[in-house]
């Protein structure tokens, strides 16, 4: 199933894609995607519905995030060979963990907003992984009962900011609208290989990332079973797993966002996101 | 007014400290401490009700977080000079930020889980700013508009997973039970100076924190006006303002924790907590 939450931000109300790409109201089945609600036997029952027996939602609302109730918003850094390379970044012997605010969490064609005296916002299409159960030390070989499914990210980065500014990435990664998710929450029954996914994003039409999660250093069996031996993890949390080569930060000359960019990103099963930029008020 | 959650994890309810130091049911007046109803004017209006008119509550009910809500969890790394010196580290020419996991939230007087696989966890005794209002851009001379009031926090930090497991301090700072948060949240009309307050804490009796929040380098104001030129602050975010001198890390050789050990800590007018330390099962 490919799931979205659509409406006006703070009152989203639950959808399901049909056969022909349009939203389904999942109202009637499910209060939210969020908590027990994405617990993978409940998204099991779930796939029991007849799609095509819901009703049809008119138009085309704006969409959230994909899912709700994200107590964490955790990404892993320099999670691929090449771009810890174009970063000037070593791999790291295990997985860097940094936290995202979960304030910074939006719809996956929100504007990127461009934070008062930022010169270096930049963006980085992810897989990201959405917790469906609560995991507390668990094995690799048990770590996928405990996913809901993926989606898109954009983790949008301040590069001044992260690297700059004193200490700790968390700074440049937590602006407002920094963290499209979505359009989907893709069940994770129909991603057969989350290793070998084409990823890629655009600004202004012009490609910068054109990857595949193939390179990932560090997989997400090994990524959701390495942070339940640090923390728990609840349904809702985010996994956004790292970002491929073809960063702003990482081009000669850098290259970073303006107010008028168009950005736009996908992977392969997931769909896409488009954002305008614009520079806060 | 001290403010308190007390009751089962999950189930707390609001209460308020009588003159005598007993718990009031705050129920009919507030569903939780959390969101609108810890805006600084539904503060003040609540100061108005009759406290002694409240039901008491029996017996001496676990005390839970708090505060409710909270979406963030942000730290200020280093912002005591002779901590910072202690770490072996300089005072930063800005504030250092980082983020705890919200999932690490419990109350002040459950314990401190030692986690698998740990061999430093480690104590810190801080001063905690209760965020009551969204605030973003803010001026420092505006910046008391938008606090709630205070807490105590311990933010339990295992240094191994801190500093020496692959980058960003979030690792060693996010395990369950590592933020314990109370055991009141103190309006802020209660505490005329927070730039002059005690500090302790002890390890079985053992003195090992004893400072002032006089000797913070960036203060209360700054910080939230700060932290509000780089993201959303929202009603429940807890701003822990950092740790003096005393923690395990900087002693010759350095001591952590073990199971059975004891550990309280207090700041004046803010009351205090008491853990006891266990391993992880």
């Amino acid at each position: 199933m490919k799931l979205v939450r659509f409406g006006e931000s703070g009152a989203e109300k639950p959808g399901v894609i049909d056969a022909e790409g349009r939203i389904r109201d999942l109202s009637q089945h499910v209060g939210d995607l969020a908590g027990k609600e994405i617990d993978p036997d409940a998204l099991s029952r779930l796939a029991g519905i007849e799609i095509d027996s819901l009703p049809l939602v008119e138009g085309t609302p704006r969409l959230g995030p994909c899912v709700a109730g994200t107590g964490k918003f955790i990404c892993i850094g320099l999670n691929y060979a090449d771009h810890a390379a174009e970063s000037g970044m070593d791999v790291p012997p295990e997985p860097v963990i940094f936290m995202k605010a979960s304030s910074a969490i939006c719809g996956p064609n929100d504007p990127i907003v461009i934070p008062r005296g930022s010169k270096k916002t930049d963006w980085e299409v992810e897989l990201a992984v959405i917790i469906g159960r609560h995991a507390k030390y668990v094995s690799e070989e048990d770590a996928m009962d405990y996913v809901a499914g993926y989606a898109v990210t954009n983790d949008v980065s301040e590069r001044e900011f992260q690297t700059e500014r004193a200490g700790q990435w968390t700074k440049g990664k937590s602006c407002d609208n920094f963290g499209q998710i979505g359009p989907w929450l893709v069940t994770k029954d129909e991603i057969t290989d989350p290793q070998n996914l084409k990823m890629w994003l655009t600004v202004n039409g012009e490609t910068m990332q054109d990857g595949s999660s193939a390179t990932m250093v560090y997989g997400v069996r090994h990524l959701v079973s390495y942070l339940s031996q640090f923390m728990s993890l609840h349904p809702g949390d985010v996994i956004s797993t790292g970002t491929p080569p073809g960063v702003g930060l990482g081009m000669k000359p850098p290259r970073y966002l303006k107010a008028g960019d168009v950005v736009e990103l996908g992977i392969d099963g997931l769909g896409s996101q488009r954002q305008d930029v614009v520079a806060d008020a």
